[in-house]
């Protein structure tokens, strides 16, 4: 199924979004920006803009981080067209994840069009964040899978996840895994640890090929991160190469190609 | 085992010095301080400073966070002897915690004493947290089970939690759980919802008392959080009420009483 039928198929308004805008752009990739200061966080965004369908951040590893920042972020969002998914990983009790996504310096419900939470706390989790989240128009990613080495979120954890999902599907948009969980196409799939040139870093993290991610698992978003920005790199010419790899295998996935 | 004989068991010295405060001030009573201003913030800390051996923060969900709070915090620590425990709850992979613990607004590292993790991404995640830890001095409780409804940290899963903490025991102090999980003694139980007075709220959080976590279940620390300052209590009143029902529990353990 084409991206452009998937997004009428939900009733989510951001899940909607996302798959519109990767039809119109004509890239599924997603840009991981781990970068600790403002002036790079915003050049690299300003650079990739135009190439990637969404912009995952860390916004708690910004050393100097203001309220300022969410404004240069939200005129870069609204002249390249992305949604913005804060990758914040909740993942504690539905009363305390509340406030987390609400309240404190970053205020992630006011500028986060998409969160992931992990299911391992039960629904309450994601009751709690539906409470800030829904009625902000947010959609909700839980994490199924994990790319790094030993995970535990594997087996019957992964379908509990999915499970969990399926409970709270006007909120829950999709899952982050390594692969296409359901055979219906109800969930958006992102998948992380996606990189052309290397297997593993030194803390556990491996990496897989978008054609393996895209066209042999079925996923929906590629998730890259130091493949594009990292030492030595031209992020716009690796930002065209990552897109250009990942939309030719979602072509020859659906035949296309 | 009494504390005084458990603190000489370890070789991490956050460790040490918390069942050293445990004994010092006849006190297993952790405060959870859930609260969104620095002025609440700090008025508890202050009122229940001498009946607490360890302050849990969220320090994400303080609305007005400044450098400033934790300049006075620490000023409260040298007041009223208690370890800070930054209930962070990482959970991504390896290179991304490093940054979320030592980076960004909050710059954990420099004075939490104690943070948690969960075991889910794999030992990488306990790789990169003390790459930054370790030569600060710091520890690491890995959660073990939660407290929520419908936790999927059980079974296979806390063991697998159990024995990561054991391939990494110079910087893992131990678990968070409801239960002491290993004969020996050699990691520390804290156990969240703990609570006298009701027995869940409305997000699946779920509450046991003091003596059951204590005296049946063989844990060491009780984290209490809305039971002491929740709306209309007398805090100070609250705290006492826990710390005597808690180490009454540990007395009745060791045969004292």
């Amino acid at each position: 199924m084409t991206y452009s039928e998937r997004a009428t198929k939900f009733t989510n308004k951001v899940a909607r979004e996302l798959f519109e805008i990767v039809e119109r752009k004509k890239t599924n990739l997603a840009l991981a920006l781990d970068v600790t200061t403002k002036q790079e966080f915003l050049n690299i965004t300003d650079s990739v803009g135009p190439y990637i369908c969404c912009l995952k951040t860390h916004i708690d590893i910004l050393v100097d981080f203001d309220d300022e920042l969410i404004e240069q972020l939200k005129r870069l969002q609204a002249k390249h067209s992305f949604l913005i998914f804060e990758d914040r990983k909740f993942a504690d009790i539905g009363n305390t994840v509340k406030h987390q996504y609400s309240q404190g310096i970053y205020k992630i419900s006011e500028w986060a069009d998409i969160i992931d939470a992990h299911s391992l706390p039960g629904d309450g989790i994601v009751s709690g964040l539906k409470e800030v989240g829904l009625p902000l128009g947010r959609g909700l990613l839980l994490l199924a899978e994990m790319s790094s080495k030993g995970s535990l979120a594997t087996g019957s954890y992964t379908d509990a996840t999915v499970e969990m999902a399926q409970r709270h599907k006007d909120f829950v948009i999709g899952f982050i895994a390594g692969r296409k969980l359901l055979m219906n196409d109800d969930f958006v799939t992102m998948t992380p640890g996606v990189g052309l040139d290397v297997t593993k870093d030194g803390l556990g993290q491996q990496y897989r090929t978008p054609r393996d991610v895209i066209l042999e698992s079925g996923s929906d978003i590629i998730i890259v991160g130091r493949g594009i920005y990292g030492s030595g790199k031209d992020v716009i010419a690796e930002a065209r190469r990552y897109r250009d790899v990942g939309w030719n295998a979602y072509e020859e996935r659906i035949g296309k190609k």
